[in-house]
């Protein structure tokens, strides 16, 4: 069934933005009594449609029981990539469950930020990941956080991972599995460079533990995908 | 250090397709006694430049090591998708260490093949692997088959699997764990709208084993990144 976040709410009424409205009437060409799913507030509703050629209202039916992965809060520090990769990454990772992003600007990243270009870019990320949130089902959108100078990101709390390029750090399956109770992972990827050494021993003095991936060279688009699927078949509860 | 494939060697030297030595010459602007890796029928060499500016001759210096992931033999069967999600699929799986493609004619796929299409699709699809292979320095490119009709499937052997989104079926973290021995493992990824049930029945009885992915709802050029990442995961020899 097709899937809508709303923020605005009535007594027992869901209002949609104008792109969800247009969604409905002209894509989908929904019919009166046409039933979609909203969620409000990380609460998924079995909705109902009124009055669709005129002026579109959106019953609530009943609240439907909220899905739980038993995975912890998965939070991905991202170097600003070119733009389809930081597409591709935002759409992976929220199909794939992340529930937080922080963009950051590492030492050697290849795209620098220009004036009043960072508000931009956080629009069409916040679109992709709702429309991705919509499409996997999800009852909660990922968090985009403004763009981080590298000195934030060192205050992060959890268990802080750096995914590091060096060899004879301790490995993710390692960790993972020896922290199997944890309710919080970050993790840094770095840039097409790499992060820089003093990057790097900044953030291991900030109690960040880099970690490998494996003998895989991977570009660095490729990296999130393949930790948010390691992490769910690590952590997920299943049956 | 920059990696190519070969399929002409002499007694000492190596001999690439044109587009290589383009990107040797024009793109990387490579000097004389500059050095590359050139892998010959699954083996990396590594090589020196001679001439680059006149008739570039690949002088062959010693063999490498080859690299062994230990995991098993990954054969991913991807129903006909449109390029842009095709492309994808190739690229990343190949990073990700697959070994075959087989690409098939689903009863729900949306691309219908159109005579001599396929000649042209295939030599696309090969380009990609070679240079995803080189990019993430394999020792191999991964082949891809003919396109096959869905009857030709059934005939494979190994452990054969199906990434099915109905309920009850096995799931994929327990498969892998009971098959930790396993040589070859042959994965069948429906398309957009699924198998048919008529499908899933006849792979079923010639021995393949539906799985469950978990309860993430996946694009369906998300599902062959999410299995090559958890197999490189689950089977790879982690120090």
């Amino acid at each position: 069934m097709q899937r809508y976040f709303s923020k605005n709410k009535t007594q027992n009424e869901f209002i949609l933005n104008d792109d969800d409205v247009r969604h409905i009437t002209r894509v989908m060409r929904m019919k009166d009594n046409d039933e979609i799913i909203v969620v409000f507030e990380n609460t998924p509703y079995l909705c109902c449609l009124e009055d669709v050629n005129q002026n579109l209202k959106i019953k609530i039916k009943n609240e439907l029981e909220k899905k739980d992965f038993g995975i912890p809060e998965i939070v991905l520090i991202i170097p600003l990539l070119k733009e389809q990769k930081m597409d591709l990454i935002l759409q992976k990772s929220t199909e794939l469950g992340v529930n937080k992003i922080i963009p950051y600007l590492a030492e050697h990243s290849i795209i620098k930020l220009k004036d009043g270009n960072s508000d931009k870019k956080l629009e069409r990320w916040g679109k992709i990941v709702k429309e991705a949130s919509e499409q996997s089902h999800r009852d909660c959108i990922p968090v985009i956080t403004d763009i981080l100078k590298f000195d934030e990101i060192k205050k992060l709390e959890g268990l802080n991972l750096i995914c590091s390029t060096r060899e004879k750090n301790k490995n993710i399956k390692n960790v993972f599995t020896s922290n199997k109770k944890c309710a919080k992972i970050n993790l840094v990827i770095g840039p097409e460079g790499g992060l820089s050494k003093k990057e790097e021993t900044e953030l291991i003095e900030s109690h960040f533990i880099p970690v490998t991936l494996g003998n895989r060279i991977m570009r660095v688009e490729t990296v999130p995908l393949f930790i948010m699927s390691i992490v769910n078949y690590e952590f997920m509860e299943w049956f």
